[in-house]
């Protein structure tokens, strides 16, 4: 737990919640972090101490909380989800961050540890820009500018997972794949129940007439929530693409099945009535004529050759054969 | 049929309704609580007591209604569907619950009998937090809350459900999968239509400007909407989920239909020519010189290998053989 | 064609239209009821005698029209589409009727003869509830609100239809069920068409500020109109369902499929190795070893048995077979 | 070219623009109707002469344009599109149809040359209804609802096209029906493109505070505006029963396939069994006892015949065969 | 980098932007063109020079931004997509594009270099209309607008392509159709992604009530409007086109599917009895009375080709013979 003030940064990690009144009388902004919501007498202190009404606190202690912001008397409370790419992670990992804005402090409330807010850290101990002359709301913007930031990266990994997707659904049939497209429809989902709702609550934060946000950190706002809907136009488009990819799927097994049935269907036809034919002349009836002829032997397998070489050529002419002959090369180095 | 009060708590088994008014007299909150629809004397004796308007009351006892909140010249109608969780029950069971708020009390109407609001009641008897201090639409907000509350862990049971179908779906194409994704469909269609409504009419709880609703309360109800709001998302999210895992069935099936033909063509590629071969030198012509050939019939086995040996080649080679083979093993487990 | 007044109710059943007038002086609420848009003179006539505005009078003679309410100078027109359910008619059966609301009258035209108005008409004979005492208005409710409930026995029949369509679905893949799906998806497109509307037109009659609809009965069409909203609910969740029953029956041809190249499949791959081995020993070659040993065709027959029994094997630990079993049964018995 | 008046119908072609300027000042309402936008030089002359904005006479001249109303400070300019009925069409022909509104004049430019208004000028020379006795607002009504009426027969075509599609499906699965379902749908989206801003465009003309559409003309458009609000739902029914159409007909081809397999393996199981048998009596091992057995033949004939029957038994009480018996004979006759 | 000004045109390709105050001042309009984004100083620079606000830049830099426009205090920002037809490119070129418009300058910022706006500028210099007696107002449209007719021939060629694809969905199922299907589904969610929110920011320019936009270019800009809505109409039809075509594409594998059926069902249909009958008369009985019967030879051969007739005519009487040979023809052809 970290508190800084503006003019000059002081780092504090106080022990007991005691420190903090002198140090919120003494900075003109004060931004406590708190990771982890285990300890509830803790937040209780907090709650106390700031005068946080008792449903915010509930709402930022009761996860999963839909994003939103909401006015209190003397707090403005912004609950959000933020997003962060693992390695190797098939779900998508969504944790909920609330955002308390007070007159001359943020309080932060992360479900777990993290280092999310380390760039923002960072700039306040750097200076840089105007995040220390400005107040509180500044410091907030910045926070959910970073937290609507941590989306884009995730939304690339699941644009390149479609392609790679796409290729392989035109490839192979395997059973993977569909779990795959499934799982990254799930993701796309649970992505789509995340980020819809911060539109709405940017929004709500940008129209508010709080006195807690002050105009011009409204037009940086403005930008936040043009960048929420961006995300949300990229994630609608990538769910429909993985819509799409499932029926890209059939159609591909479809054809698929529809190649094994022309091999079945071409052998078949070309051996059935040959073999047929052969049953023919070894039928052990006395009288069969042919049998005694010297040249018949010779005579029929060259009969079976041609209908052999006619049926193929028939399946050539009707697009069977070319066409499964084309098929093959990519599939079989694809 | 119990009655409370704030101050203190008083529990009443009213024998007859005349007992009723004094006890609203005396005390400052008064919930009735009248389970089972059947007895329409008692109703209508109840209506006049409370000076119910008829189509208020009319709606309460016609079941199913859709839920909504109405206000009325006395007193506000909030009818509602709570859900309960049965044990092995495929259908959703939902019933539907009218609340009507007035000055001093609160009366709730149950279709069946059940003890969803005994929670509340102990809230009441412990006198654990604002309830006992705060006026009836406080007590309307506490059981609001518990019935949204109660769908939570029929969503997280469907959430379950549509994992177990996912993995039915790809590992094996019985029907009864098939009737269960429909039957979860159906749920979901339910669950929609008793969902959906709720959140209009606490929002219209919210907006209405009765008397009978003060402000804190209204802050309380904003909650309870968010929870509509979520419950609705979530919902929304296991539609569509459950709408793809039709497609993934079918993909699935498909795709066995094709593992199935694999197997049949590779076979009948095998040893339909084997057996057109050995059909050749069955025929009975007299004059058939590989016939008198010594080595002829081991010549003809090792041409008859190599045909097989060459085939399995050319299917391995397109990945169908590999491909089956490897898609065998953990079918054969799953 | 018969007219009532609310004190005493007279009927009239008037010859021309001369006797309406001094009808329509004597008693505070006229309902003149015609069946039937056959006579044309008849209906200018109407029209000129109760003022109508000639678009309205075109409206209501012109079907199909969409339901909707209009206001006009001396009378209000509300059109609407009411259903009934016929025996064995596959089609949904819907008929316009519309409704002028005056200051002193109320008239209504039907598109066909029919009888669904009769419990309007034993309640006024009756006296029941507030129909004699109010006005035309109220009147016009109690119309509207016996056409809202005659969708309701339509909306059953149509769920029960789907129930059994499910089955159908499952259980058998004749094109008849197809033809019954896609017959129940237009029966509702169709009935959408009548319900949507009906719900605005209702809301118009809420909304507008005419003084020819009185507060309460105000309160009574939001009775209707939350009916309405009802209707729509089921008929959207049936569509749903219906739309899901085409996918339904699909993967349940597809699975049927499946089931049957799972036979081919199984019966083939036994019994053409079996082939391609009798057929070996069929062949006439002077020198094949095998043929002259005394335990060779017994040992042959063992070889095959045994080769058949592994077939069987590899198909059952695949699932193929015990999957076939398990299916053939319900499939036999449904 | 035509150009009308109303006391005394005036049918003028003018030779020259010059001559409309004092038939515009001696008659109360003139229109002027200009078919074929080819002749640039003229319709800048006309610009001039009505004083038309710029932008008004570019949105009529470029075609197609997105039907709309817009209000410019002289004029009242709609655009619309108008459809017709040619015989054999598989494509829809709209037209692009713009209205220019003035004080006194009506000013209709039509892309080709058509007799669509004719009913209108009968109308006119006639004198029938109050169009000879009403403003230029009125004469526009008449001509919107000519348009509007013109997409009726449209729509009844291809209901009927629809339904017949429906058969097609189910009897016959061949190319062009899937050819012929697809151009439908491209019909509907074409027609839904046309329509759906035509509401708009009637509603905008509704609603504007223009002095030069009157009040009682604005409850005839009302009308206008009902029926383009009916053509939106009758096309979008018919969307989606023709986006089903597609469905039934994938379900139609699978449910085929179903049954081409059923009959291939009836014939494969109950000959490959019979065939092995009859092979393994054609071995030619020296010791197979029953080769000399008198009545091995007939008995082994026998077994044959039990087998297939039997097997035929099997394939009945699983179904298959007795419902492909009863597919086959509507499908031969259908 | 060229600047322009009104009444005379001076073309500038200032070396430094020193120069450019003077030429501000100088000219009513200027107008900045700056291609590429790479130098990040002369940005930087010249946002001072114009008195930017340093979001609006950020905006402007930034690519990929969501097409918008932004009122500021000094100037308005317009940022939008343009889309260029490039030959044989199978994704969709869009390029940012953003326009800054200030009291008497427009500045535009272009990702990459290009000649897009020659056209423009040719009219500045031709003198052509009104953009050199008007406003930068009017020169922001003359530019927006050319950047909207920009997408009119790149939907053409989507169109074009959607009706090729129409054809080879229908004609053959090779892979290389279904992967352009779906890229072409692709390219129109990225066109759709680039052109819904336009048609938004032409609309806040037009409603926005800034003093940088003159009444009359507010109803130029309307034009720009009804073409935005226009592109999107055409991009949504074209969206479920390509939605419907994989669904065509799959019928077609389906119904092809169906037609290697029916030629397999068929040839051994007619093969496998006759091979069977041929296998019974192969086999080595001692006592088979019909093989010492002098006719019986020929007669089986007879009853061979009844058998091989009549199935041939069962089949052509349940319609598969004929049917096939009928697809055969445009097949091969196709």
């Amino acid at each position: 737990m970290i508190a800084y003030t503006p003019e000059a940064v002081h780092d504090f990690a106080p022990q007991s919640l005691d420190d903090v009144p002198p140090i919120l009388a003494d900075h003109s902004v004060t931004w406590l972090d708190i990771q982890g919501l285990g300890d509830e007498k803790l937040l209780r202190h907090v709650a106390e101490l700031f005068k946080l009404h008792p449903l915010a606190l509930e709402d930022a202690v009761n996860v999963p909380q839909r994003p939103k912001s909401e006015v209190y008397e003397n707090h403005y409370l912004y609950i959000t989800r933020m997003t962060m790419l693992r390695e190797g992670a098939s779900e998508l990992d969504t944790e909920q961050v609330s955002i308390f804005i007070g007159r001359n402090y943020v309080l932060t409330l992360q479900e777990h540890c993290g280092d999310v807010f380390d760039p923002v850290r960072q700039r306040i101990n750097a200076g840089i820009g105007a995040i220390r002359t400005s107040g509180p709301d500044y410091l907030a913007y910045a926070l959910i500018d970073t937290i609507i930031d941590g989306y884009y990266p995730v939304l690339e990994q699941i644009g390149e997972n479609l392609e790679a997707l796409e290729e392989k659904a035109l490839a192979s049939a395997s059973k993977s794949t569909l779990r795959e497209i499934y799982a990254t429809k799930r993701q796309l989902l649970n992505l789509r129940r995340a980020v819809w709702p911060q539109r709405e609550a940017v929004s709500a934060l940008i129209r508010d007439e709080s006195p807690l946000i002050t105009a011009p950190v409204r037009i940086f706002l403005r930008d936040c929530y043009d960048h929420t809907v961006q995300l949300i136009d990229v994630s609608e488009t990538f769910r429909e693409l993985c819509g799409n990819l499932l029926d890209l799927y059939m159609s591909s097994v479809g054809m698929r099945t529809n190649d094994v049935m022309k091999v079945l269907t071409i052998i078949s036809s070309v051996f059935i009535p040959l073999t047929f034919l052969a049953g023919i002349y070894g039928m052990n009836f006395e009288h069969i004529p042919e049998l005694h002829v010297r040249w018949a032997y010779p005579a029929l397998l060259g009969v079976m050759a041609v209908i052999a070489v006619g049926m193929l050529y028939v399946f050539r002419s009707i697009g069977w054969l070319g066409e499964r002959e084309r098929e093959r090369e990519p599939d079989g180095s694809g």
